[in-house]
């Protein structure tokens, strides 16, 4: 019996703005309206195969990985990050968990945001990597390139050590294209990040390159609330360094071997990926969501949201959300980190720019904005608590739509009230009055918040008690 | 002295989907920042020239209007249709309202969504046709074409009358590419919809060739109400036919003429129309609003709302608004008609497609959606009233934003209580209870509706009375 161990991790830029920090790829329906996430869960529901996985999430997507896993029908162990600190960590506190249940137990370790379809072939090629992780070996799957990417690390194959595996002569990290032809001429293999070791195994040579991590992973494993899911220790889990598995350990090791998959493979890890596995019409489109196209061809069209017309254009892609519309070449989709870096090194506007806002109690945003008022959706996650605040030029009116609301308003700090609020209830907050929301329940608190004054910027804010430090001095 | 009469018909479609229902393209910002409208309030602000100008709109545009007189400081004389029939009415009425303080009194009608940048020459154009004018002519300003337009009707001058004035020879209507090169090497013109004539003249050419529509303006005129606007009536005015003043009078008549403009100009009928005429930075790309451009060239960006990426893409039009995107080809602009008239094929959605749906009180527009909760933007134009109504499966919760409004709301007929609410203030209307909206006042009232219940479908609607006749029979 074999444990997956699903990294729900990585942000995914590239697939801006679907993917975003509160939604991050493996959850997009970005497969016939199916996620990558609940599509790794059914590759390995075989439960001859396969133990129930453990899923290693941030803890602010622990609803989304619950939502999934019920979906799908699968028991997972839900391990929660308190921040992600990319794959190293992630590897060893699962390693950590598994092993002190089983050290003789084989974990294959599954990235959640790729897709493989052929589960058949996907089984049989890890099936075939058992003998060499059984001699104690890391094996990890390369892919056969078909075009001399440079988004991947490549994998020079050594020795041979069985009929399917060989040893690792060397990683190659993302090459120039000129790089990567040679590479591939040489018969060398994309690095797809899955891997198949003991967890004992993978212990051991985290302890030998890696034991700060390995150490933290531990204490952090140790130090776990358990409600249902495994909160890892905040403190111990994010002092580990924020470094992958490959570089902190497949680089190093003497006992990584290489396996070639079987199966068919894409990371979905640009719009133009997601475009060549999409359902497409006789015109080559992809379309989904409110959009009509007209004399286009070969174009990924897709919104959540606003209506979308897209006429005359030939292999573009369009995505629009609630906040966002990207418009971009097909061909040049994987510029969309460089958009994606340049959006977020621009300062934040004051007011009204519809742009999700995250804070660390959840996420608000615009919807819509007149001369003297605004209306804004706030997401409380779970746990989340906004600062006892006040408003000089505003009043603030709140309807509750999804979880429930503490909410606590007063005129003064003496006469503060304290109220529950369920869907559908409402409550004003005159302006002036001192108020605060707190989300005590397990699931999202969302409520619609309807401002009205003569000025309405984020600064008119007068903070007096914050859980997350940002009252002033 | 003569009379600007300022036509402000004209929902241009081409410019979906920033030009709608409620936004029509006359009063789009799409110069600097600045409406056509408002320019051709200025191009006729002289008044050593040209009397305070008559303008004819929809009445579902009077607050468009004088805001827009307002802000340029102009007084008009607002004559207000309580639908659009397009040219011909549209001026028979303005000759009606003219011919009856001065039958002698010189029309200049111009539409109100062209830009022409001359002011000086304008003026100086118009000033050479008015010895035809005096002798009886109607004079149509010819515009020399640039390019073999399509979309254009075309001129052909005949004999000459004085030096810059001919008789018309004939009009063509929109002519293909091949038919509209040869007319520009015949020396045709565009027609610029602008014309000059004595009032008595269009009342005379109107009653000989297009009786009904001069008689159909004439009772609009004189059974109009007056309260700082001149509402046409609506029982006669709507009886006039639908037709442009070109079709029902210029091409029957015997007294066109034609002068050819020595003024700059643009219909802007199109996104590229709009982009030739926008500042531009060095790559040549026009961008408005929160739009970021990478690698882009040539291209017109703007958006209202959502946040627009735009990678790797050369001469690209994206236009985003609240509800709507569109993407195409700088060349294919004209083709957005056709999007739309597709668009406006299609069936409402029922729910939640964030879309501005117009209905005869004003419009509303989801701004969220839950699987259990809906938030609407309604806005009641002065003098409308929903329908008293009730829903079965849904509480809603309205805050009034902008406007004053009336609200009546009861469990049952015999306990409706009447509630005026006013920005800021809000009201909760319990499932099932029966319940309705006016706006009693003079500005537009807008509100935020949020909705809770497990199904929020527009078909779960009772309605008791209407003003509209939109109860069952």
């Amino acid at each position: 019996m074999i444990i997956p161990v699903i990294l729900c991790g990585g942000a995914g830029t590239r697939l801006w703005p679907a993917s975003r920090a509160d939604t991050p790829k493996p959850f997009l329906p970005l497969v016939d309206g199916v996620s990558t996430f609940a599509m790794t869960l059914s590759r390995v529901a075989d439960r001859t195969l396969f133990a129930p996985p453990v899923v290693v999430a941030s803890a602010a997507h622990r609803h989304l990985v619950e939502a999934a896993a019920a979906a799908v029908g699968t028991n997972t162990r839900l391990v929660l990050e308190p921040a992600p600190r990319d794959t190293a960590p992630a590897v060893a506190a699962a390693a950590a968990m598994v092993a002190a249940a089983d050290p003789g137990a084989t974990m294959l370790v599954l990235p959640a945001d790729h897709l493989i379809r052929d589960g058949g072939a996907f089984a049989a090629t890890i099936a075939s990597a058992s003998p060499a992780v059984e001699r104690g070996r890391i094996v990890v799957f390369g892919i056969k390139p078909d075009r001399p990417a440079t988004s991947y690390g490549y994998i020079a194959p050594g020795e041979t050590l069985d009929n399917t595996t060989s040893a690792v002569a060397r990683f190659v990290e993302k090459p120039d294209a000129a790089a990567a032809a040679r590479l591939i001429a040489e018969g060398c293999l994309w690095n797809s990040g899955i891997f198949l070791m003991r967890s004992a195994t993978a212990i051991a040579e985290l302890d030998r390159y890696a034991g700060a991590i390995a150490d933290a992973a531990r204490t952090a494993v140790i130090g776990a609330l358990d409600d249902g899911a495994v909160h890892l220790a905040a403190a111990p889990f994010l002092a580990a360094p924020r470094i992958s598995f490959d570089y902190a350990v497949m680089e190093k090791t003497a006992v990584a071997a290489v396996i070639a998959a079987r199966f068919d493979w894409s990371d979905l890890g640009t719009w133009s990926a997601v475009w060549e596995i999409a359902r497409k019409d006789a015109a080559g489109n992809a379309a989904a969501g409110d959009a009509v196209l007209i004399d286009t061809r070969g174009s990924y069209v897709s919104t959540t949201r606003p209506k979308v017309g897209v006429v005359g254009l030939d292999d573009v892609v369009v995505v629009a959300s609630d906040d966002a519309v990207l418009v971009t070449d097909r061909q040049h989709s994987d510029a969309v980190k460089a958009l994606v870096t340049e959006i977020e090194a621009a300062p934040e506007a004051v007011i009204g720019d519809f742009v999700r806002h995250y804070r660390p109690w959840g996420h608000y945003q615009s919807l819509a904005l007149g001369e003297r008022h605004q209306v804004k959706r706030l997401v409380v996650v779970p746990g989340g608590r906004l600062s006892l605040q006040r408003h000089a030029r505003r009043a603030e009116h709140w309807t509750v739509v999804e979880g429930v609301a503490e909410v606590t308003v007063g005129m003064t700090m003496a006469s503060l009230a304290v109220k529950t609020l369920a869907v559908g209830e409402s409550i004003h907050v005159p302006r002036g009055a001192v108020h605060r929301i707190a989300n005590r329940g397990t699931v999202p608190l969302a409520l619609i918040e309807v401002q009205t004054g003569d000025y309405l910027g984020e600064d008119d804010i007068e903070r007096f008690e914050d859980d997350y430090g940002r009252t002033p001095a």
